[in-house]
This record gives C-alpha cells, sequence and structure tokens, in this order.
C-alpha cells in the first residue's frame, strides 16, 4: 500500500545580504523573517513525496523556488508548481476576478517559470496544484476548472492536475485528458455530505495530532473517514495534503510518517509505483 | 536616568481571511506565515519605548502599519517612519542606486503614509529611522544623509532623526535643523577606532543575552562600551536598537527591561522628561 | 455660473536615469514610456479645476506623485487623492475581494501618503474620488460606500467625497458628515432611467467632441442631459469628468474650456465661491 | 547580404477588462495607458526580424508577454528574452547590487517564465538580451557577463547571447560555450576609441532619420562606421537595436526596412542562413 503527502513550499522571501547566511549552507535559510518559515521547508521536506512549490506570484520570490527545487531534487521529492493569483499582499487568499485571458497569461507564467527552472536545475516537474483562493474558486466554478485544465494541457498534457476530492476540477481534468489527483487534508474535517467543513465555521481545522494520524492511516487503508456527525464517508484519497504554515508541522509530519510505515503504507509520489 | 529602547516593527504580511483570526482580536496576527512575526512584534511591544514601523516598501503592508501603530498607542510607546528601499523581494537589505529625486519622493510618500495613518488613528508621529541598505548609505554617505534630513524636514522640523551614532547623518542633521538620536546596537561588537565590526566578519553580532545586557546597561550608566580588542570606548547613546527578528528577540527584551529597572535606568522615549 | 472639471492624473512610472529628462525640466516627463502620459497630463492640468491623483496603488509611483502634485500647485488647480485596489498590473481596474479591514488600511495608507506629500509641498488636500473597480463597487455597494467614507471622515472631516451622481455614494457620504459631489462624465451616454450605460454596451462611450461639449454645457446651465433613449433627464452635476487617456484628451479641454467660458461658465473648483 | 534588426517588446501593462478590447482583437492592445505602447509594437513588429520581449520583472505582465509572443510568431519574427532588474517603478534601468544568487535566480525565473510561454504557444525561444541596467552593467563588469552567460548555458546551450559589441559579455558568452551575437545601435553615436558616446553627454543620441538609416547601411555593407571625432571605425554588427520607445519609432522602421531591401541587404534573424 502506498499514499502520496504533499505540501506547499517555497513561500517565503530568500535574500542573501553579506553575514546573513546561516552555516548549513545555502539552502538552509536566508536573513529575512521568512527564514523560520524556510527552517520548516527544510525539517518537513525529507518526510513528504510531494511539493507543490509557489511561484513568486502569491508569495516567494525565484531564489526561493530555486532553494525548494534544490532541496527537493537532494531528497527524491516530486516537484510541482502551485501558482496562485499575483496578489503577495494578500498571499493569494483574497479573490480576485481576473479576466479569464489574464488568469491563463498568469498560469503561463507561473507554471512556465517553475518549470523551466526545474529543468535548468536537472529536475522534472510532475504536478500543478492551484493555491488558496484559486483553489478555492477552481473546486466549485467549472468555468474556472476548465480554464486551468486546459491551459496546463497547453504546457505538458503528462502533468498531473491536483485538486480537492470530489470537486469540479475533477471532470475538467478528465475533459481535457489530464490525469486527476484527488486530495484529501491531514487537518480538516468533513460534513455528514462530504464536503469539508469550512473553514469559517468552528472544528472545521483539526486540532489533535493522534486523531489526525489515526484518520489518515484508516482514509488510506480503509477508504474511510468519519465525518463531524459521525458518518462513515468512501474516500479514495490520491494525495494528503499536509500544511506546513504552523510550528508543530515538522514534528507531526515525521510522527505521520513513522506512523504510515508502520501500518505498511509507504509514502511514495503519486502515479509511481 | 533614562534611555530609550527601539525595535524595527511592522515588517510582515497581515491579512484577514474568515476564520484565520487569532482569539486575541485583530492585533495579535493574521492567517499568513508573518503572523508569528507580528506575535514576536505584540510580545516586543510592552517593554520598548520607540517602534520604528516599516512603510510598507521593503516590507509590511497597510494592514501589517495599521495594526502596528494601535498596538504603540496601546503601550504608550513613541512611533517612528522607519523607510526603506521600495524592494519588499530583498527586504531593503539589497543597496539600489535611487536617482535622488526618486529617493526623496519615495520617503516623502512612506513617511506621509506613516503619518497620516498614525494621526487618523489618533497618534503621533515622533520620528523617522532609515532601514537596512539606506541606513547604511546614510551612515557613510554625506549626500544621502543630507538629502534624507532635508526631506525630514520639509515633512515636520520637529521629527527626531535616528542614526548610526557618530556617522555622517548626525551633522546632516544638525544642519537640517533637526536633533539627531544616537542609535548604539544591544548585539553588535565594536571594533577599536568605534565602528561597528561589519556583519561580514566574525563575532560582529553578540549571543550572550547576559553579556549583552550587562553591556548596555554599562553603555548608559558609565557612557563606556569595550571593543572587541579591549579598549575602553567612550559612548553617549541616545537609543539602543533591538532586534527583534530571532525567535529569543522577546524574552531577551524582557530580560533587559527588568535588568534595566534594577540598575535604576528607566525605559522612556528620547526626548522625554 | 461655475462649474468643476476633474481629471485623474499622475498615472504613469515617472523616473529619472540620467540624460533622459527633457528640456523643460522635472515636472515635464520621464525616461519610461509613461513620459506620453505625463506629458498628456501636463497638457491638460491648465484646463481643469481639480485633479484626482493617483496614489501609486493601482498606477503611479512617489516621483509621479509629486511632480503631478507641483504642476497642481503650479497651475491652482484643486488636489484630491485618487485610492485604488493595490494591482498596478490590473490598473485597479480588476474587482477584488478586499476584507474590509485590509481595504480600510490600504485607503488610510494612500489617502495619508498623499495628503502627506502635498503638506510637504506646501498645498493642501482637498477632496477624494475612488478609482477604476473600487469606484463602480462603492456605486452600488452600501457597506462599501460607508467604509470609504468613514476612512474619509478619520483622516479629514473636511474633505469632499467625489463619486458617482445619484449613486449610494451619497448618502454614505452625507451620513458620515461629509460633503459630497456628485460626478458626471463628458464622455459617457445615459439610459432613460438615469444610469449610465455601462461600458460592455455599444455607444456607451461618447465619440464625437462638439456633441459632447455642448451637452456638457447644457448640463451645467440648464440642467439636463438627453439619454440614449431621447428623455430629457434632470442633472446637477458638481464636477465633470475628463478622461485623459487618449491622444485627443488635450485638445478636447482646450475646446472644452473655451467653449464655457463663452457660454459664461467659470471652471473652478467645487466649494469655491 | 543579411542583417538582423531587433527591438524590446512587451514593455507595458496589457488588461482587459469589458468593453476596452479595441476592435482589431486581443492582440492589438488594452485599455491602460500603456495600450499606446503595444500599439507600437503591433507597428513595429512587422519590420523587425528578433523580438526581445520583456518577462514582466522590469516591465510588462503575463499578458503582455504572450500577446507580444503571439505577434512575433505572427510574424515570422524570432522571439528572445529580455530579462532585467525586478524594478518596475524604475523601469529596470536604476543600478541595483543584487547579490549572485539572487541575480541568477531571477534569470532563471525570468528566461524561464518566457521559454514555457513560448513553448506552450507553440513558438520557440532563440535568444536572451539583458535589460537596462543589468546589460549596461554586464556590459563592463566581467564576473556579472560571466554569471549571466552561464545561467543562460544552463537554461539552453543552444541559446543566442545578444549582447554589446565589443564589451566584456562576447568573452563570457565564448566561454561559456553560447553563440554571442554582436549588438549596434541604429541611434548611438561612437566615441573615436570605439565605444558609444554616453548618455549622459551631448549628441549621445541621433535625430537624423535619414542620417541613422545611411549609417547603419554602412555598418552592414561596409563594416564601416563614423565617429562623432570623424574616425572611421570598423564594426561587425550582428544585430542592430531599434528603439520603439518613440513616436516615430514605427515609421522609422518601416523606412529603414525599405532603404535595406533597396541595398540589397535581407532582414533576417542572426544565425538563420
Amino acid at each position: 500500500m502506498q499514499i502520496d503527502l504533499n505540501c506547499d513550499m517555497g513561500e517565503w522571501l530568500a535574500g542573501s545580504p553579506s553575514g546573513h547566511l546561516p552555516p548549513e549552507g545555502p539552502l538552509k535559510g536566508s536573513s529575512t523573517a521568512g527564514a523560520r518559515i524556510q527552517t520548516a521547508d527544510a525539517d518537513i521536506m525529507p518526510f513528504i513525496s510531494s511539493a507543490n512549490i509557489a511561484c513568486a506570484m502569491h508569495a516567494g520570490n525565484p531564489l526561493a523556488m530555486e532553494r525548494t527545487i534544490c532541496l527537493a531534487i537532494r531528497h527524491g521529492v516530486a516537484i510541482g508548481a502551485h501558482p496562485g493569483y499575483p496578489d503577495p499582499e494578500g498571499f493569494g487568499r483574497r479573490p480576485m476576478s481576473l479576466p479569464p485571458d489574464e488568469l491563463r497569461a498568469s498560469l503561463l507564467y507561473q507554471i512556465g517559470a517553475l518549470k523551466g527552472m526545474t529543468e535548468s536545475l536537472g529536475g522534472r516537474m510532475r504536478h500543478v496544484k492551484p493555491h488558496g483562493a484559486l483553489y478555492n474558486l477552481a473546486a466549485s466554478d467549472d468555468k474556472t476548472a476548465r480554464l486551468i485544465a486546459l491551459t496546463i494541457k497547453d504546457i505538458d498534457p503528462s502533468l498531473f492536475f491536483v485538486g480537492l476530492a470530489g470537486s469540479v476540477m475533477e471532470r475538467a481534468a478528465r475533459e481535457a485528458g489530464l490525469a486527476f489527483v484527488s486530495e484529501v487534508f491531514a487537518d480538516r474535517a468533513y460534513q455528514d455530505n462530504g464536503q469539508l467543513v469550512p473553514r469559517t465555521m468552528k472544528g472545521s481545522v483539526l486540532q489533535d495530532p493522534g486523531y489526525m494520524i489515526s484518520r489518515v492511516i484508516r482514509m488510506v487503508t480503509e477508504g474511510v473517514v468519519v465525518s463531524v456527525g459521525g458518518k462513515e464517508l468512501s474516500v479514495d484519497p490520491g494525495t494528503i495534503c499536509i500544511h506546513g504554515d504552523n510550528p508543530s508541522a515538522p514534528a507531526f509530519v515525521q510522527e505521520l510518517s513513522d506512523r504510515m510505515k508502520e501500518a505498511g503504507v509507504a509514502i511514495r509520489p503519486f502515479g509511481e509505483a
């Protein structure tokens, strides 16, 4: 049995003023406030199988991208683009009404940049997962889902499209002839109807690491998750999303990794045998 | 006896997607990665007397500015503008050759924005301290120091100009008729000639909190600091800079504050009796 | 009889690399592509009475702001802030879902910056007119209109709020205790119900300069405008908006100015006797 | 006989609010101020053989890139990347001290983005020409020239490196194993020592179209250019740069193209037989 663990990465500002580089070398951090986040990336990378790397529009910058790509290659982690709205001030989490031609151009640009960088560094880009408000819109809006799918296809029809399990992204991917990867979340609660509990509601984000880990293992080994109403729901996860933006994330992912191995589940990129 | 403690603040990206706000309310954080830094701001603010608030050009955004201003007002901390190069990707730490008219316009804009926001919120802006590469250039380049001083004067001739002790900024401020505040650093070593040990050299940044605290207290109470070569140098600090961008900063500043009070030194904004 | 003519200005990127400055001096242009637009600003300024100056978020930069303020002061033109969404790539014309606290902070920042700069240069900021997608939203959305009005009030309750005639901005302004200035457009057609013909419909933007001028004069002198359906509508314009972003704008505004003087209408800032 | 004519393009902000698109379709412009420049691009493209397309860092945006790539493909014009400093406010013309790792990452990003977009649209990227202050630095600074050459090589060793004739860029390109293309300027005067007259000196930029055209033809057909001191200098141009940022540029390039054809000189991309 095997499953993919993915995490969003490269969402910090790398910089290298003289004297500020840490002794571990250029992969481990920067002088800016964001360096701490990069440390999180460095701590999480050894335990996941897919990295969604921000493309310097909603967060990150080219140097953060380069370092994150290098880190992923070093750890044999699959590399994907994580494009978002061009809104660094809002971290790509504020809805924007981008006209279709602007959204398409922005996606070509962001995914193209990550692809070019990755190939220049000797790696290969395997997947695309939209970020934040764009992901949320694509999960419910057919037109946006289709636009993203067709744009990915124009870049490379062998790319995987990672999106919310059971959302309209799935159909859009299949219609475009792309392989779709159903994403579930390690830390998000489900409603009885199978949808995520919205973040605005209490209890939407799980807090107990032990419970989350057991739940993830059951999702993978039994194909079942229990809703907030106590209902057993069928799930068929292609990848499990780990959120890296809280201080306990590295410890959590390491523990999850250990427990999965004990349960006989290999952590491996989707699409790899 | 009294001294001012200053810290650079507001150098993070505030945001407010629904459901992400922490229970403490809008002053305590945001959903973005930067929130941890804001937490640092919140933890440090009670122990300092002057906050240099980033003006959304080298770092920060308007919402971070507004929250930081509110936080400073709540704690009775003096508010100053902390303008830097318009280079968020480089955190204002990369030297830029801004033509004089562009630098002047950028300063008018940044300081004007902080002034306007502060007054709208019922506060008063008292000082200006340049950031990063701009601070470094102004410490050695006469023309830049003068340009900054004259621009500050055009905004409000009663503003304090905070700059490196013993640098050309001091003369530039006095020539422009501005009050100058000599800044020394809690964590930086001095050469025998009285200049800071450059960051590129080993030992430039002190690490031992106990030693740093004793040294700061001696600077204030005796007007003396010991150089790396063991020489006793005279200092007359108008303000002491605390760096807030490492995880131990809140604990350090609290300890420093306690020890100063024990030594009979009040922490109070410069220019206040 | 008198009326105000307003125009959006400062929506270009000023720069000053050596050797590129035109002989007329720093007010007349820049080396960037935008210089041509600045030339338009310079050509239009002598004939209008109010300038809405972009605040470097949707367009423009601090140097463009400073030059435009200087130009307005030189010509005795009233100065206002023209804040927009922080989206230079989209020129502030793409709708954005800014949470209320972020929108408020952005407005405090932008208007504060223009206020500070204007006062530093010896001028006075008199009004605020929102830009693009923000203007459109505020014209129909009560909450946004009120948020803008209350933010303006916090900055300075004597500021004029310039907005779409007959829109919800008017009530929001009055409720906040602000003076409202009803804006009509020299080049936009009206529907029979008094609303503007949407830009997406044919005939929404008038093209014939002679007709536009006669129509503007009738709006001012008779308080009447003829709709696309031939209906006579009552109007009570407080200001007339001239669009400066087409090559014929300077010639048009000069001709309009001449014809208004012939018709006995003085061009003067609103609120001035 | 043949020569390449190159022009910098895509240095404007494309946008597509409803109702603003011109009747000619999406390739011909936008609603923003920059649209006029795009019109210039459209007018110049039919007469040149290589387009250096801005990569959305010093100027332009993804939509402008996409449209410019499409336009180049339509006209059979060779496509190159035109990367610059990430400084849109300064149009990439202000010197910046980017640390080497940040410069390299920025180049990988920009060139990668243009490469990815071009290939997604069915085209091929053939060359790289640095922009503005980066070009000027690379023309005299060995380290920068080498960093650029090695970065280009990492992306694709078959790319052409376009740079200033006779500068250190040439050696850097050859050492990296890249084909170098010597650029001369249609509108710049030469000193007796073969270097360009600096832009800060009078007479650096030629104004007489007829003279410029004769001079270009002589450079190509005779390999000679006359310096400001009247000296005949040898030149061996690989490409001739046309500046598109003044209103007379389209007429000039059309006239140049006609006169070259009369003189038996074909306009064709470098490296093509």
